[in-house]
Order: C-alpha cells, then sequence, then structure tokens
C-alpha cells in the first residue's frame, strides 16, 4: 500500500465512515448523484450508482490513483521497462493488439500474419476438429473467449483440454476422428506437466499423423522441435507476455481457427481501443481506472473479502473463471514489489455463475446471508439471436436483481404485500422476519451494446487494466507468480509413492493421504 | 444460534485462541493427532488433519452438535414433521431413495418403478438426444451428475438448458432433430418463469411432434397438463421435496435415461447408505456430522469468509456449483426459525473451480494472498478410465497442494533452494520474499475408491446432511428460499419498460439503466 503522503487515505476512511452507516435506500434518493458514478466508453458503460459511494470519495479515490502514480506505471509499462521486477521482464501484451509499440527485435505483426494465415488455411482445409491443449493462461482465454463467440464460430469445431486428470482428454476425443483432427499444444515454457503430458497421449491417439497433425504455441520453439513439431507448424511468443495475457497472441490460434481472421481482428482491435483510452483518459474518466478503485473501495474501506461475478450472458460462463484466474492470480500477494508486506488486503476471491441461474441458486446467499458480498453484473443492451422479447425478460431480472439487492424489502412493505395477498395477522407476524430483505447491498452494472468480437476484446481489455491498477495501487508486482512452484516439487516428491509404491518422506497427514489412496487403489 | 446452555461456546472460543497462533506446521509434528481427525465410512473418508484442529476441539465441536439436538431434529425431520417451519412442509427426500420411510399416501415405490420403466423405454427407442429444461435444483443435480458419471453413459445424449438467456436453448439445439429429441420439462410449480419460457420456445421447436416428444415432471400435473402433456408423460414429486435435494426424483429423469435404471439405482442406494450411517453413526463419528461441524470451526470460530471446493476430478466440474447452489440456498440466511437474528456468521461463500487446473489459476491466491481460505479437496484412488501412472500425477498434485498450504516454505528454505540453483546473494536476498509461502493454511481431504454412481449418491447426500446439520447448529430453516421471491416482483414490473417502452417508476438508478438498455437495444 502506498505511503500516506497527503491524507488520502485518512480522508478515504472517513468517507467510509460516513457512508458505510447510509443505506442505499437514501443514497439513491439523491436525483443528482447516479450520473455522477457512471463513466462510458462508446457504449460501454460502467454503472457505480448502486455502490456505496458518492462523488466526493471517488474523487479521493482518484486521488489515490495519483499518488500511486498509475500514470507514471502506465508509461513504464507501455516503455518496456522491467516492470516484472522479481523477474527482471517487461510486460506488453498491449503490443500484440497494436495498443502500445512492440518492443525491439519482436516481430509481433509478422508474427500475427503469420498465425492468421495459418488459421485460414485450417479453415479452408480438411479438419473438422481442433483440439488446444494448454492449462491455466494457455487454456482460459481462448476457451472463454471461443464460448463467449458461439454466434460468431463457424470454422471447425473446437476443443479445449487442460487437467491432468486422464478423464478430460478422454471424454474429449471420444467422437473424434485422428484423421480429421488438429493438435495445437500451447505452453509457454513448453514443459508445463499437465500440457506436456496431454500432449503425450494426443500424439500417441494421433498415431503417425502425429507431426503433420501437431501445431506448437510456444515461447520456446526449440522444445517444440525437440517434441517433433516441424518448423513451419510452430508459432512463436515473447517473454513479455504473461500466460493470463496471451490470449491476444498464437495463444489464441484455436480461436482464431473457430472465429476466422477477420473476427479475430476485431477482438484485438476492440483491446486496442481500450488501450487507448486507459492511455489517454483523465483519470476520472478512465474506465479501467474507476473499475479499479471501485475494487479497492469495497475491498480495502468497506473490507468486503470477495466479489460475485454474475455475468446475464449463458455465453459467458467461462468469463467468471477467466476473471478469476486474471485477478487473483495476479494480485493474490502478501509482498510488494520491493519484498515488505502488503500492509492490507489485496486481491479479493472473485467467483460467479451466469444468471439468471444464480438467481435460483445463491442469491439466496446475497439477499439474506449474514455477509455482504458486492456483485458485478454484466448484460447486453442486444441479444446475437434471440428476440427482443425474450431478451427483455433476461434484462429485467438483471436490473431487479441489483434494484433489490440495493433497496431491499422492509418489514412494512412485506406486511402490506402479505396483507394484500389475504394472509391472517398471524401468518403476518409469523412471515415478515423470513421475507424481509435487510438491501443495502452494493453491486456495479456494466452494460454494452452486444456481445460480439470487438466488444469482448474491449471488456478483457477492461479488466486486464483494471487488475493493472489495482497492483500499482496495492504496490504488488501483478506480474509474477511464484506462490504456484513449490507445490509443483511437492508434487514431484510424491508421484514415486504413488506410482510405485516407494517410501515417502513427510509429515504424518500425507503419509496417511498417500498410504489411503494407495490401499484403496490396489 | 443455539444459547449457551453448558458453555460449549466460550470453551470453544478458548480452543480457537490455543490453536490460533499454532502454526500447521507444528500441528502436524505429533503422529498421534492425525488419526483422531480421520473418520471413514467404508471406502470414503473425512481426512481433517490439516485443519487447525485438535481432538479436544473436536470433541466440544460435538458436544455443540449435541446440545443443539441435530439427532433430536434428524428424527423429526424422519418423522415427516413439518421442519420446513415457515412453509409448513415435511423434508423427506430422503424417502426418495429409501433412507427413510415413506409418507403415508405418498406412491413414492410406485412412481420411481414409472420413470425408470419410461427411462428404458426411451433408451431403447428412436430418440438420439434429450433435452432436459430445468433450472435451480430442477437443473444443476440432474446435470452435474450426467457430468460426473461420463463413463457410465450410454443412452442418447444429454442437454441441459436452464438460462432464461435465449443463447442457452439456441445454442443446444444447433444440430439437433426435432424428430429424435425427447424434451423433458422440470418445473416443481410448473410456473417458473425461465422454464416455461424455454418450454415454450422447445414446443414451437418441435412443431407438430409436440405433445408426443414432451415429457413434464412436476408437482402440479395439471398445469402439465394444461400445457398440453398427456397423462402418461407426467411424472410427479412431491411438495416435501425441496428442489436442491430432487435430483433422486423424476427430476434425475433425464440422467437415468443417459445411464439407465440398473445405475440410476446404484447412485439412490449409495445416498441410502449415507443416511442409514447419517441416522445411526454416534455424533463423534457421523461423516456428515463432523464435516458440518469442521464447517462451523472454519466459519464461527476462525471467521473465515469463504470455502473453496476443488475436485481433483475433471467430471466434478459442476459439481461445485451444485454444492455451491446446496449450501448457499439452504444456509444463507439471517433470521432463526422464530424469526430472530441468527447473531451470528451462517453459510458462507461456496466457490471454485477443478484442480489441477486451479493450480495455474487462484491457488497463487490461496498460497500467497492476504487472506486464509480453506480448502475441501476431494481426490479418488482409481481413475475410472486413465491409466494408474497418470492417475498418480492427478494425485500427487492434489496431496502436495494441500501439504505446501499447510506447511508452507519458510525463507530459510526458500534461501537454500536458490542458492543450490546457483542464485548469488543479491538473488538470493531480492526472491526470497516473493518465494516464500506463509503456510498454516487449512484444508480437507475427502478421498474415495473411485467416482461411479454410488459413489456420487453417497457423496451427495454426504453433502445434503451436512447443509442440515449446520442449518441446525446456526437454527435457521435451510429448507426455504424467500430471498429470491422480491427480485421476481421487480422484474415483473421492468418488463414493459424494456419490451415496450413503457413508463417506468422506480429508483434514479434502475431508470437510467432502463434508459441506457433501450437507447442502445434499438
Amino acid at each position: 500500500m502506498n505511503a500516506e503522503t497527503d491524507g488520502t487515505w485518512r480522508r478515504l476512511r472517513e468517507h467510509s465512515r460516513r457512508l458505510g452507516p447510509v443505506h442505499l435506500r437514501q443514497l439513491l434518493r439523491d436525483e443528482r448523484r447516479t450520473p455522477e458514478l457512471v463513466a462510458s466508453l462508446d457504449d460501454l458503460t460502467l454503472d457505480f450508482s448502486r455502490e456505496k459511494l458518492d462523488a466526493a470519495a471517488l474523487e479521493d479515490l482518484v486521488q489515490l490513483a495519483r499518488n500511486a502514480d498509475v500514470e507514471g506505471m502506465r508509461e513504464r509499462m507501455v516503455a518496456a521497462e522491467p516492470i516484472n521486477s522479481s523477474e527482471r521482464r517487461a510486460v506488453l501484451h498491449m503490443a500484440l493488439r497494436g495498443g502500445a509499440p512492440a518492443p525491439a527485435g519482436a516481430d509481433v505483426v509478422v508474427e500475427r500474419d503469420r498465425f492468421l494465415d495459418f488459421a485460414e488455411q485450417v479453415r479452408a482445409g480438411p479438419f473438422r476438429d481442433v483440439l488446444s491443449l494448454g492449462i491455466g493462461g494457455s487454456h482460459l482465454g481462448p476457451a472463454m473467449a471461443a464460448r463467449a463467440l458461439t454466434p460468431d464460430h463457424d470454422g471447425p469445431r473446437l476443443h479445449h483440454v487442460s487437467n491432468i486428470d486422464g478423464a478430460d482428454l478422454a471424454d474429449t476425443v471420444r467422437g473424434l476422428d485422428p484423421a480429421r483432427t488438429l493438435v495445437i499444444v500451447c505452453s509457454k515454457s513448453f514443459g508445463t506437466l499437465e500440457t506436456m503430458a496431454n500432449a503425450r497421449l494426443a500424439r500417441a491417439w494421433l498415431g503417425d499423423r502425429a507431426p503433420a497433425h501437431m501445431v506448437g504455441v510456444s515461447a520456446n520453439p526449440a522444445a517444440c522441435r525437440e517434441f517433433g513439431i516441424p518448423q513451419d507448424r510452430i508459432f512463436g511468443f515473447w517473454d513479455w507476455v504473461g500466460g493470463r495475457f496471451s490470449v491476444w497472441s498464437a495463444v489464441g490460434l484455436s480461436l482464431a481457427i473457430g472465429i476466422g481472421a477477420r473476427r479475430f481482428r476485431s477482438l484485438l482491435s476492440g483491446a486496442a481501443d481500450m488501450d487507448r483510452h486507459f492511455r489517454s483518459a483523465p483519470l476520472r474518466h478512465n474506465l479501467p481506472v474507476l473499475h479499479a478503485l471501485v475494487g479497492i473501495w469495497r475491498r480495502n474501506l468497506m473490507g468486503w473479502p470477495s466479489v460475485a461475478l454474475v455475468p446475464y450472458d449463458q455465453r459467458l460462463d467461462r468469463f467468471v473463471a477467466f476473471i478469476q484466474q486474471l485477478e487473483m492470480e495476479s494480485n493474490g500477494k502478501r509482498v510488494t514489489r520491493d519484498g515488505e508486506p502488503a500492509g492490507g488486503s489485496t486481491s479479493p476471491v472473485i467467483w460467479g455463475e451466469p444468471g439468471s441461474n444464480a438467481q435460483h441458486s445463491f442469491f439466496q446467499f446475497l439477499h439474506q446471508g449474514t455477509d455482504t458480498v458486492p456483485v458485478d453484473f454484466l448484460i447486453a443492451a442486444r441479444p446475437r439471436d434471440a428476440d427482443r422479447g425474450h431478451h427483455a425478460l433476461l434484462q429485467a431480472n438483471c436490473l431487479a436483481q441489483g434494484q433489490a439487492l440495493a433497496l431491499g424489502r422492509t418489514a412494512d412493505e412485506v406486511a402490506a404485500a402479505l396483507r394484500a395477498g389475504g394472509e391472517d395477522e398471524g401468518a403476518v407476524a409469523r412471515l415478515v422476519p423470513h421475507l424481509l430483505l435487510p438491501g443495502d447491498r452494493p453491486s456495479t452494472t456494466v452494460t454494452y451494446r452486444s456481445l460480439d468480437p470487438y466488444s469482448l476484446g474491449r471488456l478483457v481489455a477492461l479488466y486486464e487494466h483494471r487488475v493493472f491498477v489495482q497492483g500499482v495501487i496495492w504496490g504488488v508486482n501483478s506480474h509474477d507468480q511464484w506462490g504456484v512452484e513449490h507445490g509443483k516439487v511437492l508434487a514431484d516428491g510424491l508421484i514415486p509413492a504413488l506410482r510405485d509404491g516407494a517410501a515417502v518422506e513427510a509429515d504424518p497427514s500425507t503419509r496417511a493421504l498417500v498410504a489411503r489412496l494407495r490401499d484403496l487403489g490396489s
């Protein structure tokens, strides 16, 4: 957390003490407040009017971004300085979509044209299925986008397999014909345990078609060649592209094959437009900055430990897992870039499911549970393929949930409704506490014209920059992920015991678990 | 929360003050402790040895269950008393699987034989696809189980559609042939907005095959008939079956068609065996009771607001959403059965994704974030179809993650590893804080022989009873869901404005959102 140079944190704490006890029902009585808490870029709008915020608090949040030098860090990122300090790397995924200049020596445009040309060749060729292997950042980006852009899909069928669990690949290749399947192996290092284990299984499944039907996407072309992939089927990216920011590179090849080069370029163009906005708009009107600051408000001022992400769009069902990774892997850190304790809470838990489904699941908890969990709603103005009347039902449900969360339902309102429904006074007294909604539960609503490639690119870039801004304010390095390394080492140590029955040196709990799985498994 | 009759809560708070500061690394040095924190029913084992618990604390947790009269409430449930007090209904999903007697007048066995016979007829007939429509409890159960039991699937292909978003149905029926598709409409009331809107779309899609190719599953057969479904295609259930507990009834028809009656009966049998265990095992050795009590320990004594559910099984990917609904809809309540404030935290947030995928996503946060989030791991001893060597990789990763979360990695250990890797002292000093893992982060590991119908039935019933026990201890009614009613009313009020451009009376935020969606949508 940045130092308190000018009392901004103190003023923010005063705002939170002032606004905390004021019910959203009361805040929403002020007609002038709503327009002050809305920000747009063309048809994309972030509406914060249902947050427990006002313009004065927002001003001080913007000052927080200024104090943390968000603008300076942003320029250092664009200038290819090694802002991923623990790994001493630049962070330039913006360059993949033309949102920032590419670093000297990196043929970004050439490589992009190469993989998009290849995608068009595959679309014109005999393949019926594309199986893309990768995990984490090499999986969630293309899998999420392929699902989101279902109506744009006119190429071979796409399948994304990630898990080391053999069931994942087995269930996917059932029904596929190796003669008509292209296998893409995505791994930055080309050494990821899960991806390489699945790549070996897929190579065996392809049989003698193996080298001809395989493609490698990696920052390590030598390892691709060693695996047997011919040079003209290897597509590269660079060490300045983090896995969770890599869908814009050849990691998105499966998606490009599915939707075609033209639509893939439209996805990049949406992201680049968000980049330009992020680089040029004043902080007070800068969407990723405001989105980040509202997150800081929720997390560090109001103290809420999680956020429910609820897209009212069934095709965004993997968007939740994608953003969960983006935010929690980037900012789930407890030390600053300098290795000092972060001094406050960093990334919250991000979780969710699509609406309206979630209304029949965890919304009971959101409305009447004992905790406050702020919600991020996403809703398109236009459906891609349903009729307008049907889409209006979805929209009405989305807006009504945010409304019910904010306003609640008082005892008097419940009692009046029960009486109007013919209940006697005994039933009214008994039921009121169960039907009452406390309200005062905040949400942000993100709206846009429709979910197409351009719009999705813009939306993902919005969240990428939001994560960047929050990382700067928390003072953490959003671009490393050291926390996951040790588990890999420990797993390697347990494999001989579990696979071959070797002796295991470990704590009593781990030894007992190994023995139990071995006994039952044999 | 039940009253402090004998100081149990006080003693539990003392245990939490005693155990809170003791690192799991230290607790795990005690060889005698692990066996005291493990409980089994046949091959199903709950291992709590990586929780910040010991036998003494567990004893007092068991006393808590005794004080709350968990056993008495359990018997009242079995005796068909109206323990769903706000709706004055019995709660008897156990009767659907033979785990408890059916109430007088309900032909549970007859109706079960009827829908399972029908399932076998469909399997023997010409249908290639089954499309099951339903939402919430009428969706997640069969969709989760159909996915989990993929290797047991030898019937027509199954599709489950829930969302009012038109994309859900549109994407699903693309590629289906109405001439060879059976449509099942599941809705307890046969009036659920989403399900009935999708049912009307599906009826139109079926064209003149509509009545013959449609099946109704409902507690309201009259409404099914009115919709045009012939009497012999209507399968009933009862008002004592809550939606989220209904997969055992004809709501599971799609699943029964997919896996066949014999395997469906095996699913029921697994659940019934868990029922018998729950009804007869002493509290100290009762799996659902212990699982519930560890949840109470985490939530009310340690104060952790969420739980990550991480099955190391790709086919349990929807199990997380299913349990999320089961727990959060049942116990996301803020008043007791008597309408008094609950007086403490109730249901936590339940979220997660399958491992090993999640290791490349939010595990960074679990290891090095600023918050403690306890994890529930699930792992099978035997794979259904991968070879043993491949499955050992999955198991090793599962056990290693719990190990790393508990033990952490000290600065000395990190420094030694870096030096062994040839790093100079400058790099060691710089990197140690970034690589260090604090540890002391708890997890429970659930192990079982393999994921088959019997095993899944037992697992789901384990969680059902866990929810029941927690509800009793928190004093809430786990079987109603009043919190979601008001949003439906508000949504109805917004439909004319969004669909037809009618004027809207609402708060300024809602009015602005309606106007924005209307402007962009037209």
